[in-house]
């Protein structure tokens, strides 16, 4: 029995990856696990079924024999601590890799969020345009940051580690900025990663999910 | 030699126990591992030493030895691992337990710390008064799901965990404002684990560092 990963029937991102299955996906493909797919509508999300998965109504959830687990973070987490490849075994390693999966989506990943969210939700209020620069000097402030720590590695801690994968899939939200572009070095690091044959597969198999709804809605 | 917990000398949230820190002070007092602390001022944050500690300028910052780790999250997950008491060993129960660490972190506080960084830094501006009930709405969401799951429960999944440490840190942000109080299910579960042992040790703790920094400057 493959592990169940539960995702969005139609991204929100049209099929650019952003959605946080995307790092389900490339965790599996990195260990090499086959995976099945349940395709979620938005209306589902508020269903007694998924809410039994996941108490928020997010996406994804990962169901594994008897463990039913939700939060991409953990799910990832579960995945290296499961397959080698991702963690390192040796507790110095693998604590500096737990350190920059935590750094990604509790450091540099709430103000790419705010500022993705502010656009959304906020872009047609007045206050939007005062508010802007003020959002993504928070998020130059990280990436500066995060730059200066990885200077030329190629990795954050050397080897590639779970921590990357978060760490990139946070900064690929920023597609569609300038910001990435602003700290070169960061935007190589993305494409450093987007040229894994692991990240290639994980990205296709959500953008054939999207292509699919957006076929049979034509 | 115990592990080194750097901490702010002087505390903004004057000995409430709502900086980082007490996550880790208190996992550290749940495995009864005795640990000494370093006293970081503001401006220190910014210094070669520590910035080398956290790239980000952040406490805490915590060294066992040859391991030098960063983020409260990784911080108090590497204590969970390296003792019994806060992680199950099942590997169900286990999975269980890293997504309710990764939900306090990444779906429940993000919220609340909104909604409290835009009273401090946004506090004065014109539109504060609009946007302020969008973000309690926000953080009313997640708290009316997380008490829905948590129903009768004591804790989130039986037992306490590091995820119950976790999500009460962050649900006790919320002190001060009326938000939690509407959820009487979760207040009852914040003020459980206030009256656990080992957090009324921390608790003490990081007070007695901000008494004492008072105490010098008066």
């Amino acid at each position: 029995m493959n592990p169940i990963l539960s995702v969005f029937e139609t991204s929100p991102d049209r099929g650019r990856g952003l959605a946080r299955d995307m790092r389900v996906r490339w965790a599996l493909e990195e260990v090499r696990q086959p995976y099945d797919v349940r395709l979620v509508s938005f209306s589902a999300l508020e269903e007694p079924a998924h809410r039994a998965r996941n108490p928020f109504g997010q996406i994804p959830t990962y169901e594994d024999g008897e463990l039913s687990l939700f939060e991409s973070g953990a799910i990832v987490l579960h995945i290296a601590e499961q397959h080698s490849g991702l963690l390192p075994v040796d507790v110095t390693a693998r604590g500096r890799a737990l350190a920059w999966i935590f750094a990604a989506i509790d450091t540099v990943e709430p103000p790419i969020f705010d500022l993705d969210i502010a656009g959304i939700v906020e872009g047609g209020k007045p206050w939007h345009a005062e508010r802007k620069p003020m959002l993504e000097d928070r998020v130059r402030t990280r990436l500066r940051e995060l730059a200066a720590w990885l200077g030329e590695r190629d990795w954050l801690e050397g080897e590639f580690t779970a921590g990357d994968l978060m760490m990139v899939t946070v900064l690929r939200r920023l597609q569609g900025s300038d910001l990435l572009g602003e700290q070169p070095g960061l935007a190589a690091y993305v494409a450093r990663a987007e040229a894994r044959p692991a990240f290639s597969r994980a990205f296709a198999s959500q953008k054939a999910v999207y292509d699919n709804a957006e076929g049979r809605s034509a």
